[in-house]
């Protein structure tokens, strides 16, 4: 066994000098899946190991504000009156995705409020109240938000609308104080943690079951065997300019990534090298973060043929895809005087800014009477309460009338989108890593964004979608390797099928 | 060894009991890219075996019409006066795609002109002769046809048109003709070729190199050693249900896959097994064939709130896409007396009929006075020999004046729409499979559907682009393996890294 093996080749375990460590679950990243996977992993009776690349825990899930979607009838959904059933959450997921995974689905749906009670009995706060501003970046201490696209049309026909973003109780970012009680939960049930330790690669047996990591520690190559299972935790591809460019061309390039530095597709890699098949690669959650300030909701928002192409009550991520799928990524957004104002998020122009629409019009070098007609239209409508193109909800409905009117730069390319990816293994709800033919593989799980989960659109993704999946389905792959009979390595005869 | 395996799963080779027979060279797979590959494998000097699932050659290759999308000043294009060049080939097919591999990208279009003398010089047969119908079906013996996107806007203004699609000549379908004259060459040089054989399975040694094939033949298993390489030319997987449902969920059961049955990704999948990434799985050919009739290009597009989309000149393919994004799937053509013909492929239905736009619009259930204002905008425009919008060719304007207006169906799930996958193999130009880090995985190519080619998107796609790339990426395939010094199977040792 070398050194410098790239991620994606694992290594026969019976050219394995000596095993440095052992654990009964290794699980590979430490952040909001790796933490959960961890726990239940440590309460179901398994040996516990932890590696994390970074000198400290806590991965996206600690750099985020701190948001889980989660539904069907909560403490703080019924505190705050709102009715909503796992049925309606259900449904919701359901129409967000192509092709909602029924089993993953329903899982998730069904389990939805006793996740929340989960996080709860581990001591992560959430206050029994609701912030009603739409805003992309939720930083009060309120819990509630509606965080996807559950009032706009045509969602809110699907599924009777009820706020799901749950954020946890902290001023500002909620991410961090998440993790904290994570990771004291975790510590708490027995596992440990070794940070600043790279996983090199996959050890699998000679029938191609995974049985341990090649890791990498201070200088040191070691060879740590796990007994049940090992659970890749280590987040999307985001970081990896190399496979964001192969797997997700149309954004490359014009896009600013989000996530943590480490989010660059090791363990997919690791795991497609195991001969895991991955899922949705091209598919990711892109914002257009133009509001803040929510008064921008009352513009339109228009392509290069001065046509508007979505409702602008969508939530930023919908508008976002819906945006760069326009003709040459070229849309703006129009506002007038009365709802303008400077997006809080830096890197937004303004295009241009005109006494008349038919001037905005030229300046902006859009068709000629294109613009003036759709504000015409949307104007006649707004005034009675209606959007008959895209049924935006009355609350956000207003002609555009007063000048000056201007116009902001929502092009891709130039407006400051950010993505992350959404691809990843493609696994059982339990988190059992599946081949192309959708077979297991044997000791190999994961979850989070290394995995295929509930967000797997641009279209439908809400915030939340992200952790409240890693957190939940890491709970599942944890407690599911543990389960896991033990394998013995030394019996396996080299020579069998790979 | 046992006879079961999935296909994504190889056999280690010293499980292999006994080879049944070997070669230098294994092609599995007897299309375009399987054909070319073995005619260059064998010339190249290699004993090549190829293998063929079904009871004769051709696979979707001989079920075409017999186009290849070839340029940069073939014999062909110069007789009927046309300039082309291999960087305007290249410019072209650049804009065409949104990650054009640059390696692959380049050889092709330099080494079109070549790769079309090469065809000739086998005795595939094609006239000086240039078919000027705008036609998704071209049935006449004519060889050059505007294939693409060549003369539609922005395509016109990034290079310059020229006729790219080179049909074999022969009425009706070219495909048989083509692929009988490989089928002839493969013979003429030597290769063997075995039907009924379905490859199971890929056999690999210690080191995860790709050393032979495992078989099924007459109730038989067999295992075929090649000593220098395996490749695999198996086309899409269009017709597998379960795999077109988990990489293009938009698209599954609402378009009709075409291709041969045989097109299951059972290649791919095998090339999976063996740590090969694959790349735009997501990514196919969508056609919306509304014409022929050429007249209904003279008709317009609108989707749901009656807006034009995209120029109805267009190729079909980038029609279909664009028409299949448009909100909730509804789209209509717009045609007026002068225009309306019935589409020739069955399944189109007429949505309303009516002796005014505004009443046409009234049927169809649109926001009122949108359609009135689109159809007003764009007849103004065509009076003037105009498209402020899309840029439609002034010679596909004419005003829609002429009542009655007829409303044809193009919603996706209701028109006819057909489809086949762009997702692959990773692969070089020369065929060498790689692992999502990049790495060649020793004695394994793949060519045509089962890699990811030069088409790689819906809204770049063009007619031939398939043939034309594998055949030519098939040639290269097969030279590549046979090049490739032997393997020494029993020389490698059991155990080592797989």
């Amino acid at each position: 066994m070398s050194s410098g093996h790239a991620a994606a080749r694992p290594v026969l375990a019976s050219s394995v000098d000596a095993w440095h460590d052992e654990a009964d679950v290794i699980v590979v990243g430490y952040g909001g899946a790796g933490a959960c996977a961890a726990i239940e992993a440590a309460r179901g009776g398994a040996r516990t190991l932890v590696l994390e690349r970074a000198s400290g825990g806590g991965g996206t899930t600690a750099m985020s504000a701190g948001h889980l979607y989660l539904g069907g009838g909560t403490r703080v959904q019924k505190a705050c009156g709102y009715e909503d059933s796992a049925e309606n959450l259900l449904r919701y997921l359901n129409f967000s995705a192509d092709d909602p995974d029924p089993e993953k689905f329903r899982r998730y749906a069904e389990g939805s409020v006793a996740h929340f009670d989960w996080l709860v009995s581990l001591g992560v706060p959430f206050r029994d109240s609701i912030h009603e501003g739409r805003t992309s970046m939720q930083q009060s201490d309120e819990c509630l938000l509606w965080s996807g696209n559950e009032k706009s049309w045509p969602h809110r026909e699907v599924a009777t609308p009820a706020p799901r973003g749950h954020k946890v109780a902290a001023e500002g970012e909620g991410g961090p104080l998440l993790f904290a009680r994570l990771h004291e939960a975790a510590l708490a049930a027995g596992a440990r943690v070794q940070y600043d330790t790279r996983a090199l690669t996959l050890a699998v047996d000679a029938s191609g079951a995974v049985c341990g990591v090649i890791a990498r520690r201070d200088g040191e190559t070691r060879a740590l065997r796990a007994r049940r299972g090992v659970v890749l935790c280590t987040g999307g591809f985001a970081m990896n300019p190399e496979m964001f460019a192969r797997h997700v061309p149309r954004l490359a390039g014009r896009v600013t990534p989000i996530g943590s530095p480490y989010d660059d597709g090791s363990g997919l890699r690791m795991g497609m090298g195991a001969r895991g098949a991955a899922l949705h690669m091209a598919d990711y959650h892109i914002t257009l973060p133009f509001y803040p300030p929510a008064g921008l909701t009352f513009g339109i928002l228009v392509n290069a043929q001065g046509q508007r192409f979505v409702g602008e009550d969508a939530y930023h991520g919908r508008i976002g895809e819906e945006a760069s799928l326009q003709p040459g990524g070229v849309v703006y957004l129009i506002a007038d005087e009365r709802c303008f104002g400077r997006p809080e998020i830096d890197g937004f122009e303004i295009a241009a800014v005109e006494e008349s629409i038919a001037d905005l019009e030229s300046a902006l070098e859009l068709p000629a009477g294109m613009l003036q007609h759709t504000v015409e239209f949307y104007n006649r409508g707004a005034r009675e309460g209606r959007d008959p193109l895209f049924r935006k909800q009355a609350a956000w409905l207003r002609p555009l009338e007063q000048g000056p009117f201007a116009a902001l730069d929502c092009s891709l390319g130039r407006a400051p989108y950010m993505a992350f990816t959404l691809g990843g293994l493609w696994t059982r709800p339990t988190g059992e890593v599946l081949t192309e033919d959708g077979e297991e593989i044997p000791g190999l799980y994961a979850a989070g964004r290394a995995s295929c989960g509930i967000a797997r659109s641009a279209s439908g993704y809400a915030s939340g979608t992200c952790i409240g999946d890693a957190t939940f389905f890491g709970r599942l792959a944890g407690g599911a390797a543990a389960r896991r009979t033990d394998t013995d390595v030394s019996s396996t005869s080299p020579g069998g099928d790979p």
